[in-house]
C-alpha cells in the first residue's frame, strides 16, 4: 500500500463519496435517454470525452452535441445493419439505433485534488438490449474523469475511455 | 441542471445512502435464495410489484407470495424447458427451475419525500447460472421503489420494473 | 427482518461503509493489472483465499503468489486453449493470457464483528474481454471476506468464494 493511496483514503468523506455516487446516477440515465443537451449540461462547457487506444477526442459541448446527435440513435427504430464505432463515424450511421443503452460502473475510486477538483477512476460496461429482449455488452473500460465544483454543483471536466481491447473501435458492435 | 435535481441532492445524507444500499443488501439475497417469506416480510403488508410494459401488477404479501412460490423454482431442479414470463404463468410453471438468478443494481438515486419516504430509482439486470455454469441476462430494466420507514425500519412499499424490451413477457427467458 | 439484522444495520457507518468500497477499488484492479505482489500487500501476511465447492484453498501471501504467478497470465499474450480452472492448476496453464479480466461487485453487506474486524458478504462476477473485443462472464459467485483493520489500514484476513454453479471448476472458463 503506497503512502499516496493511504492518504487518499483519509481524506475521502462518506458525504463526498455520496455526492458522487448521486452525480453519476443523475448524469449518466440522460445520456441513455438520448436526453443530449440534458447530459452535455453536466459536463463543463469545454467538458471532453476521450476514447483510447486509437480512438477520437471530442472537445467542448457543441463538438459533443454534433456527435452524439448523429450517433446516439433512437430505440424506436429498426436495428442498423452490423456496424463498428470507426464506420459509424466515417459513414455517419447512428449506431445506437433500435438498443436501449445502459452504463453499468463499479468499483469507484475518488481522489480529491483540491477543493474543488476530484480524480475519480471507475470500470464501466455497457448493456445493449435490442427491441426483442437480446441483451449484448461492449467490450469492458477503465474510465478516469476529472470533476470540478462550480457553485456547490459538480461537473465532468474531462473523461478518458480506455477500452480493454485495443480492437474495440473495429469490432461489430451488436452482432446479430 | 435543474434545481429540483439541485435540492434532491442536498437532501441525500451520506447516512441515508448507506441505509439504503444496506437495505437492498439485505432485501435482494432473500429474493435469491428462495426465501420467500422473509423477502416480502421487507415490504409493506400491502406492498406491491408491478411489471411494465404489458406486464401485471402484484399487490399485497399474500398475492405476491402465492405468485413467488409457483415461480420462483428451485436450482437444484432440472431446468424447465424454454418458457417466456407470460407463458410461465398461463401454464404454471415454475420457470427460474434449475437457475441461481442475482439482481445487479447500479446508479441508485435516492429522493426523499418526506422524512419516512424515499423514491429510489436504479437499474437493474438479473443473471442466470445454470448448474453447468452457463450465465446468461435478462433483458435490462428500470426500477421505481417507493420506500417507507417504519418504526425505524426500511420497508418496500411498491416497485415498479419498466423493462428495456417491450417484448420482454414474451422472450424465452433462459434460451439453450 | 430479524433482530440480528436490524441491529447490524444500525452499526454501520457512513464513514465504515465508504471506507470498505474504497478499499476494494483500490484492492481489486491491482489483481486486474497483475500487480501481484501489491495485490497481496492488501491481504495479510496469512491471508487465505478459499474456492467452493469442490475447489481449493490457498493461504499465505507466499502460496497465493506462486499459484497467482502460474495461472494469472499476461493480456498480450495469445489466447490459451479451451481449458476449465481445475484442469489449468493440474497442467499449469496460465489461463488468463490473452484476457483482460475485471471483477464485478454489487450488493456489499457490511457487519462489524469488533472495532477492527468487519464480515463482508458481495456478489461477485468476472468479465474477460479478450483482444478482438468479445466479452464473456464467469459463473455468478457469493463471496465472504473478513477484514482486519491493522494500524488504521484495512486487509483482507480471509476470502471465501462459493460458486453459483457446482461445475465452475470443470467448465471451459473462455468458450470460443
Amino acid at each position: 500500500m503506497s503512502q499516496v493511496s493511504q492518504a487518499t483514503v483519509q481524506r475521502v468523506t462518506a458525504d463526498l463519496y455520496v455526492e458522487v455516487q448521486q452525480f453519476y446516477a443523475r448524469q449518466m440515465p440522460l445520456l441513455e435517454a438520448r436526453k443530449l443537451e440534458e447530459f452535455l449540461e453536466t459536463l463543463t462547457e469545454d467538458g471532453s470525452i476521450e476514447h483510447r487506444p486509437g480512438g477520437w477526442k471530442l472537445e467542448g459541448r457543441q463538438q459533443l452535441l454534433t456527435e452524439m446527435r448523429a450517433r446516439r440513435g433512437d430505440p424506436e427504430q429498426p436495428l442498423v445493419e452490423e456496424i463498428s464505432a470507426r464506420e459509424a463515424r466515417e459513414r455517419n450511421v447512428s449506431y445506437y439505433d433500435g438498443l436501449v443503452y445502459r452504463y453499468w460502473f463499479d468499483r469507484m475510486h475518488i481522489e480529491p485534488v483540491d477543493e474543488d477538483t476530484l480524480r475519480v477512476r471507475y470500470q464501466a460496461i455497457v448493456s445493449m438490449t435490442d427491441a426483442a429482449g437480446k441483451v449484448s455488452f461492449e467490450p469492458t473500460t477503465v474510465v478516469d474523469d476529472v470533476l470540478v465544483r462550480i457553485d456547490g454543483e459538480l461537473y465532468t471536466r474531462s473523461r478518458i475511455v480506455t477500452h480493454d481491447s485495443p480492437a474495440w473501435a473495429d469490432k461489430i458492435h451488436n452482432p446479430s
